[in-house]
């Protein structure tokens, strides 16, 4: 996910997440269903694709191989955004984000006329550029912080039970791709590890990510704000401030692998060039490794998106792909079927 | 581990761990024997201390208890210096801080005169103190930045595998606590997934934690500086910055337990002041819960020491444990050993 790391990646992301968020339709409640998951990649298409993941698999799981791996050395990271379930029309914490403010917009009178608040409200994408990346994380914050971690993954619990995509008229948790539940289970039924690094906020993904992926909270990394401890009431609370802690994208991602997890992964699958670095970080050291690129290819089934794309834009990673002999997924040709309920 | 977590506590905790650290004997190199595990408590006294672990453990996780915990949700925390290993007469990292500045002296000629490092290195612990914080982060950064990830758990090995405790003559990986290393493996063995959350730098145990307790480096939270990722000669690395990133002591261990695991523990095992807000933070919330102090009260054995003490003083946390219900294991009643080699 992201744009291109190199400069101002924080805000440029942030903003088309919140901007492009703004005015997308909400629906009726209901609750999301558990994900399938299934054993053998029976989602992929016979083919090079498949073939390629199932001989790493093979090659670092048989005690023989010359390319053995330990079974507490499998590790493997995955981007959420655009990799394992839909990023578009927009990434769906922006979709968040924009909900949020209008159900505060209520008892914030002053966002009336007070910027970024007014502009975002009235969905003035341009004025809200204008404002850079204060702008955004001004919104980012008055959304995201001020309340215990508790309430806000209770805030985020109830947002995903209710919210619909756009063009599905799914709960966002059942936009997610069945060949990648399958190659989840698929890694782990082979001893790996499996993990989430994402640009998204942490505190918007663990709430969801063990009943929808099968990763639970702990193996999940991703973006931050920070947090203090407080006494409220004699009782001990976590409260969420308004600044950012870190940023978990582009060259972030290698950052956090290491402080989060602590080991080198030897498995990494992306979408963008927000996973460029993570790419590299995995693949880029002795032994086996595997490095993987999912791309939008399907406008019919999904999207079909790259270097044109605001949400998760693919340039700098797919031209590194072939010297760097990840395996680039043509969604279209190497995916049966895209979502679980098709 | 450390002081009043009030104010100042990260330089003063530092302080106190590079000043006291500074002169302590090395001795010749050896490798250290893995730790010894065993099954059901053996080194614990019979009695309540052990009596009141056992209770609880059995509750959450017998399915007719009202107090039945699920497996995923078996989350145990321990503190590293003086909950696991010995922290006396200075912690094990400020010993290193101190070996590693000695070592560097010799291409770092300004710092015969320039300080705090000219008086770090003469050993004049009120020059350094009368620094402050600053000073003891500049100690921190000369000794612990400025190389890749890599290459600092390639000096935390080698330095780990040479240096020896001053009274007990052996490796500080052999000064870890049997009935600590015990219950590590009771609590697995019951299902907990077990972590240490220190005010330690993540660096400096993950290089040997598996070894030695069991526990892989993605299950150990502790301090961290910032570290960037670059291409160096083609190759992707971390590098380690001097700087800060975040401390992991005190109101920040929660705050670290949050970030890095994602749930709320159900166990958690401090020995000091610096796990107080810990020890709250797990036991303030509905459900069965269990706190535990280690109370240093056999000077023969090992040291005895609590209010007065420089490192790992235990003032409030002990005067909080009576109402909190904390268990305070008295280690010259309830210990049969203290170390493995015994």
């Amino acid at each position: 996910m992201s744009a291109s790391p190199s400069s101002g990646t924080v805000g440029r992301r942030a903003l088309f997440r919140a901007a492009t968020a703004i005015g997308v339709l909400q629906l009726a409640a209901r609750q999301s269903a558990a994900a399938e998951t299934v054993g053998d990649l029976p989602s992929w298409a016979e083919g090079a694709a498949r073939q390629r993941i199932v001989d790493f698999v093979s090659r670092v799981t048989t005690k023989t191989s010359a390319d053995f791996v330990p079974q507490e050395e499998r590790t493997a990271v995955f981007d959420n955004d655009g990799t394992l379930w839909c990023e578009q029309p927009a990434y769906v914490q922006a979709v968040f984000l924009a909900d949020r403010l209008r159900e505060l917009a209520p008892s914030h009178p002053e966002w009336k006329t007070e910027q970024p608040y007014a502009a975002a409200l009235a969905g003035d994408l341009n004025k809200v550029a204008a404002g850079g990346e204060t702008a955004v994380a001004k919104l980012v914050m008055a959304t995201h912080a001020g309340m215990t971690t508790d309430q806000f993954a209770r805030i985020v619990s109830d947002w995903i039970a209710k919210a619909r995509h756009p063009r599905f008229k799914r709960p966002y948790t059942e936009l997610v791709y069945q060949p990648m539940l399958e190659l989840l289970a698929y890694l782990r039924a082979n001893g790996f590890k499996t993990y989430i690094v994402s640009g998204g906020g942490v505190a918007f993904m663990r709430p969801w990510t063990e009943r929808v992926y099968g990763i639970p909270p702990e193996q999940v990394v991703g973006s931050t704000i920070k947090t203090h401890f407080a006494m409220q009431d004699g009782k001990p609370v976590l409260m969420r401030d308004p600044e950012i802690n870190a940023v978990n994208d582009g060259p972030g991602k290698p950052v956090g692998i290491n402080r989060f997890i602590g080991r080198r992964p030897i498995f990494a699958a992306g979408n963008s060039d927000g996973d460029l670095q993570m790419l590299q970080w995995t693949t880029g050291a002795p032994g086996a490794r595997f490095g993987m690129i999912v791309h939008h290819t399907d406008a019919e089934r999904e999207y079909a998106y790259d270097r044109q794309s605001h949400f998760g834009r693919l340039d700098k990673a797919l031209a590194a792909a072939p010297q760097a002999g990840w395996l680039v997924v043509d969604m279209r040709r190497d995916w049966r079927r895209v979502f679980p309920f098709e």
